[in-house]
């Protein structure tokens, strides 16, 4: 049985998509902005953000979520032959509905 | 059906204004300004600002508003044609009215 | 009708004051200081600082009010022939009474 | 009648004393101290600083104080001939009693 | 008998794992990235992070766990052979399940 | 009858200690160190910090305690022929008892 | 009877130990480390850090426990012929039992 990655905190797993795998529907990536915004879907989800009280948010998004988020943000990973990312939820600019 | 992006926690979607769209009554926005103020109409709004109680706070400005915002502010993302902007209601200075 | 700029949160539109039409009383800025205190009429205010609660604060100062604030503070928009700022209540120093 | 500066927030009106004006007992301030502390006369305070909560705490100094405070804070203002400061309540060090 | 490490406040000590160690199913971490994460196993746990409160947060974490963190997190320690760290639970990505 | 210095706030009112009147046994503050911690003789306490819910927390220090404190910590004042310290209870490392 | 030193809030007052004394069961700190961590026995504690509601939070060590923490935290004080050191409670990363 595979070994899941399980993010902690309010981090978020994500799989980055390629061109060809966008949604439909005319929304297109500029891939010459500077901070270049990409498309992900979500693998999984943490617990989510702990407030100083000691209560956890839970995160706005959940797995199978189509987002986009900053290119550059989070740390990679390599999950089978996936190159994934771990973010932190408010790295998330949006969620395609 | 065209895919919507939903903007999260307080970012807010807009679409820039050209100059000949600006809403009429005089106001004007220098166009040599060091941050120039830039003017847009909401295209939709994420659920707001979460506050550290994990209380969210909803916007004050709602879908079809023109607001002025600092040009430099936020992300670009493309829908269509239209190349828009995802920024924090922060970054928000005003609403026409 | 006019348009309206409606300021946003916590900020403050102020037209600035031209040197002859300040007030009497022989309050006078210093126009070679650094940081340049201004004076200038209020036009409009926001509905005030959000606190960590999800409260508002109303602003402490009202249309109508002359007050002085730095020079530097804020973002320059444009109302008509007047060149107006849309600074945070913060930046305002004081008001004249 | 003469227009009145009345601070905002935790500001505080001080005009600065000259060396002859001095209070009696023997405290003289530096003048070489880099960060040169000032003796002032406090002319008006604000409402005070706002917490979080949106609560005003009262200054703990008032009009008619002789206060020490740092000779680069704050903004210069000038009231008649006077030469004032408009300076926030937490960068008065003391009052002399 | 052996001096164990006890971890104060919200630190984790961990055993990073080696290459051959590594946990089965598929994820490997890329062993060119900038920030590189590494994998490691939990020696122990620190009582959990303080609130502004005093209340304790318990760790996410716990010992015997796979977990992923940045390899630059933390501070070095040796315990006997091995060479281990001590890091703080939010530098922690992910827990392996 | 001589003029006093009240700290405001957090603030303590302290005469450093020359070597020759430093405490008996045997504690010696190394003149080397890079931010070198002093001996002084505390002359006056301010009412406390403030807490972001108003509430003043009165100085673990009083009026004749010996204290270690940074010796570039605070302002520099002068009372008649004493050089004196004001400086932010939290730069008092510690209490000699 | 000799002078004690009393650490203020989060302090702790340390005495490192020197290679020699190190506790015994392998537990050895690299002396090549960036950061070098060091171990040392504490001689004091302070009341403990002070929350934002005036509300102390003792310390998680007591007098006697052994120790490690980074080396250039804190500041150097001579208590006899000893070189000790006050340091935050928070720069102190483990406790060895």
């Amino acid at each position: 049985m595979a070994t899941k990655i399980q993010p902690l905190d309010d981090r978020i797993l994500i799989r980055p998509l390629e061109a060809e795998e966008k949604t439909p529907g005319g929304i297109v990536l500029p891939d010459t902005a500077k901070e270049k915004p990409q498309q992900g879907k979500i693998m999984a989800v943490g617990s989510g953000r702990l407030t100083d009280k000691g209560k956890r948010i839970p995160p706005e998004v959940k797995v199978g979520d189509t987002v986009i988020f900053g290119k550059y943000s989070g740390d990679e990973v390599h999950v089978g032959d996936d190159e994934c990312k771990i973010i932190r939820e408010s790295d998330i600019l949006a969620v395609l509905v």
